[in-house]
Parts: C-alpha cells; sequence; structure tokens
C-alpha cells in the first residue's frame, strides 16, 4: 500500500508534535519540513525546505499539515496552501472561524483540494462533544472547563509585569463546580466560580514581591476576574517542575429526558503535552482528507463533516467487526 | 420547513422514549407506533397500527425507529423493514453486527433506502469513543468500564435463583481502576478488578439466605468472576428505591505521544434511564437518516459512517459560527 505523504509547515512545538505522531502510524510518512526561517538553521529528521520552495512540491505530498498560529500565520498560510495542497490546520481563534472557513474554501475549492480547519482539540474534539451532547439532549446545559494546564497567554501577561523575570500561569477547574455540574445541578457559574489561576513566578533580585502579586491578581482581562493564587520560586525550580506543557478540559453537558430525568454527558482530556496532542489529531484528520480528496471532493470542511470512520486506517469492515 | 415524519416499531421503554424524545424536537413529528400486540390494547399519543398494516404507510413516514430487542425482534424487523423504510435502530448483540450488517445492507441497498444499524450508547457512542480515541493515540490502551447501572440480564438471572422473589442488579465500576487508569498507569485489569456487582434481593417467606446468596455469588458467568455484594431488603423498598433504570459508564484511553508524554481521553454517561437516553440517540440519528436519503443515498451505516453535523438541527454555517 502505498504511504500517505505529509508536509510540514511551520516546526514549533506543534510541526515537532506531528514529525512524532507519523511515527506512529505506519501508513503515513513524512516527506519534508518547510520554514520560513534559514533551512540550514533548522534540524529535522526530513528535509528541510524554504516555505519559498514549497510550489515544487505539489506532486510529492499528499496532505500539507499547517503549524503556524492562528494569529497571523494561518490568515495567510491557510487560503495560500490550500491553493497548492490537500491541507489540515488546527485555527483556533473561535470569532474568526467563519471568514476563514469561506477564504480556505474558496481556495481549495477552486484548485480541486480538501481542507480541513479548525481541529485539535479546542476547536476541535471538544466541538465535536458539544454538538454531539446538544444534539442527543436538547434540553440541557453545556459546560466547558479547561485545564489543569499552562495558558501561554496568560503566561505571557505575567511575564510583562515589572520586576518579574520568568513565570508560568496554570489554568485549573474548579472541582466544586465541575461537580455540580455532573451531579445535574444545571448551575449557572459566574467566571470566577469556574476557573482558578496558579501562577508561579521568578521575581529579579530587589523586586517587590507584594507590589508584583497586587499587579497580577488585579490584571483586567487576565486575571481581574478569577481567584488567583502567586507563588514566588527560583528559576531552578521553574525549569525542573514547570517546563512541561500540560493541558486538558471537560466538556459537560446535562440533560433532562422524559417526565424530569437527568442525563449527563462527559468528555475529558488530561494531556501531558497541549502541543503533541494536538498535532496527533491533526495527522489522524490528515488521513481523512487525503480519502476524501481520493473520492474527488473538493472544499473545506471542519471536524463537523468528517465520519470518524474515515480517521482510522481501517476498514469499515474491520471497525465494525472490532469497535462498534 | 416540513418536519421529518416518525414512526416507531415496539412499543417498550425505548419506543416510550422516542416518543419523549420527538417532543423535545420541533423539526420532527411522530406518526404512529407499530405494534405486534392488538393495537386497542396499547395507548399512546398517537394512533397505534398493527404490524401487519405497516406496508401502507410508506408514504407518510420518513424514518422508522426500530425499537424492539436484539435477541429476537431486530434480527427478523431489521431486514424487513428496510425493506419498506429508511430506519434506525440499536442492534447491541456485538458478535452479530456484521451479519446483522449485510441482511440490513442488502435490503436498504436494493430498495433505495438508508439504514443506521446498532446506534445508541454502547453500540453507538461508546463505540465512537472507542475509534476517535485508539485513531488519535494509536499507541495506548483502551479500557471501557460500564455503570453505575442496572443490568438486565443479571437482575433476570437473580431472580431464577430458587427462594428469591423479586431482585435487581447493579453493575458498578471499581473506582479504583478507574484511577489508576486516568492516572496513566496502564494497568493490566482482571474482570474482578475492573467491575463490582451489587444485588438488592427480596426472598420469598421463609427462604434461607445464605443459601441464596451463596447461589447468587458463585452462578458461573454472571457473578462468580466477581466481587458481589447481596443485600436483602423488602417489596417495597425495592419498589421505592429500585425501580429506575439508571446507567452509564466510561470510556478511557491512555496513550503515549513523543519521547513518553501520557496522554488521557475520556468519554462518560451518568443515566437517570438507560432506555430514556438511547432513544434520545436514536432520534438524533434519524434526523441524519432522513438528510442522507434525502441527498440521495443508500444502503446501511452505523455511527462511524456519519458525520456529527448531520446529527443537528442547526445549518452547517450556525454550526461553524455556534459550536465549533
Amino acid at each position: 500500500m502505498q504511504k500517505i505523504r505529509i508536509g510540514i509547515v511551520g516546526y514549533g512545538n506543534l510541526g515537532k508534535g506531528v514529525e512524532y505522531s507519523i511515527r506512529q502510524n505506519p501508513d503515513m510518512e513524512l516527506v519534508a519540513v518547510f520554514t520560513r526561517r534559514s533551512p540550514e538553521s533548522v534540524q529535522a529528521s526530513v528535509p528541510v525546505i524554504s516555505l519559498d520552495e514549497v510550489e515544487q512540491y505539489q506532486d510529492r505530498i499528499d496532505v500539507m499539515l499547517l503549524c503556524g498560529g492562528s494569529a497571523t500565520d494561518l490568515p495567510i498560510q491557510g487560503p495560500a496552501m490550500a491553493k497548492l495542497f490537500n491541507i489540515v490546520d488546527s485555527f483556533d481563534t473561535h470569532a474568526r472561524i467563519p471568514e476563514y472557513f469561506e477564504e480556505v474554501n474558496q481556495q481549495a475549492e477552486g484548485n480541486g483540494h480538501v481542507a480541513v480547519i479548525s481541529t485539535g482539540w479546542d476547536p476541535g474534539l471538544f466541538s465535536l462533544s458539544r454538538l454531539l451532547f446538544e444534539a442527543v439532549l436538547p434540553e440541557g446545559n453545556a459546560y466547558t472547563f479547561w485545564g489543569k494546564g499552562v495558558s501561554q497567554g496568560h503566561s505571557d501577561a505575567i511575564r510583562r509585569v515589572p520586576g518579574v523575570k520568568n513565570g508560568v500561569q496554570y489554568t485549573i477547574p474548579s472541582t466544586e463546580a465541575v461537580e455540580r455540574v455532573r451531579n445535574g445541578e444545571n448551575p449557572e457559574l459566574t467566571t470566577r466560580e469556574k476557573h482558578l489561576r496558579e501562577c508561579f513566578v521568578v521575581a529579579e533580585e530587589g523586586a517587590d514581591l507584594k507590589e508584583i502579586e497586587k499587579t497580577i491578581v488585579n490584571m483586567p482581562n487576565y486575571f481581574a476576574d478569577y481567584d488567583t493564587v502567586v507563588n514566588f520560586i527560583n528559576e531552578e525550580e521553574l525549569k525542573a517542575n514547570h517546563s512541561g506543557i500540560p493541558h486538558g478540559g471537560l466538556v459537560l453537558h446535562s440533560g433532562v429526558t422524559g417526565e424530569g430525568t437527568t442525563q449527563v454527558m462527559e468528555f475529558g482530556l488530561n494531556l501531558g503535552s497541549n502541543p503533541e496532542f494536538t498535532s496527533s489529531v491533526l495527522v489522524a484528520y490528515a488521513r481523512a482528507v487525503h480519502r476524501l480528496s481520493q473520492r474527488g471532493e473538493r472544499g473545506a470542511r471542519t471536524v463537523f463533516d468528517i465520519p470518524f470512520g474515515l480517521l482510522s486506517p481501517k476498514s469499515a469492515e474491520q471497525l465494525r467487526a472490532e469497535l462498534l
């Protein structure tokens, strides 16, 4: 059987995660990594090519996995790559998904490619759960909790506080709030009741720790609406205990059927590495994209349009016999 | 908009659950209930028709929901109804699914109908989770836990024990086993380690309770391989506290990415009523069946073949904007 030939655009944490994931999927092979950096400055297990030359690889790559960021990379790379290749990406600016979908769709549709956008876990597997849960239990309430996990945005915000040398922020779902939803109480939860924020901060020598803590916990948008705990630690401790990128969360749905029967559905992730997990999801969707393309389909899709059977290397017969 | 016209074959707990569920879905209407019993002996909110006359309803029903049992009803009704209608069923004899699929497919394909078989939660939503989890984390272990919930088969087995007047059996997942999986330990679990069985038994007057307990806990296939607790209660207590049909369970998958990073995925259900929840799943899949049929598709499908987008009454645009 011919392997599915994969390319990676962007070689940060996500791109490296894809490289690892491909090794766990014997029906795929990684062909090349494409970068905007100088290719000789990047070390990978496959050839590293300048993104300027990507067009020459149209016949050598079945699916291109876009591993750039949603703020500035994907709005440009998504449509540009969908013109040349079948693509999968993890565009995660929720509010801009509709317009991004249209732009990618235009290029994919017009050039005979298939594109799955906004996959990963949120958007992605969490979105699938939200859809499934409300379709099955239309009279009910949905709740999404994130964490325990590192928020890059909040960690960056801490590091911008005067007197802070380094820092990491964890988002933590409130155990009490989760239990209330699981018990079918259908609570109305404020922002403060849903999540806590815990910060591990390395201060510069001689900095005013009280002042740093006050600045963090009162920071508008980031911390003011939450209960926030600030822990001061040293650089060694930060490196030793807080250099991983764990994350995860829960989608919960509490609904009612019949004459007031409570039904609770739950999907949860506990991830040792957020980017490695996200890339594993992208790789599974690359398999689906390849199959759709081989059937002659074209245009943009989301996780909502892809049957799960296309994600597995197993045949439909095998799936029915082994997993149903 | 024209409503999706639904029929029910079989009016037990599952059929009644469908009747309730349709009321929560304004894009559907229940047309009739079909029964093998004498129609005048059955009370429903819609006309009750003898199953012998079902053929006359081909133009009046878009999707027929088969609510009979897997042991004797569905093996006959599945293919027979797929000849006449688009159908959805919950055939749950795992080992016989492949042959059942072929039989239904032959009738559906040959007569221009769409059939989704073996939906509900297991098989159904649990199967989807098993597939998704192993597709995303191919290097990992899957675990399915059932309960806490009533097992009809085990409850029946108790009631056949001499001296037993009535009884209910609960299957309960071991908290310790679940926690070990959640912690990424990848344990090898024996049958005894995964689930406990708890029985509530009403004994006949003068019966030997010690003897009943001994017979239950040593019963081969049903209880011998498990730790089983037997509680004797009176008939009033059984009615008051054990007449619901709760169930649920967990699908857990513990996998590894990158260089040994642990990733845990989980799907869980906590159901106040097993049949009411199962019927809510059937109804969501009826919507998908109707849409596939309107596109001109034909043949048998499983949950693995149906994109989640088809389960929701919302348009693709709405789903992308609201739920992705």
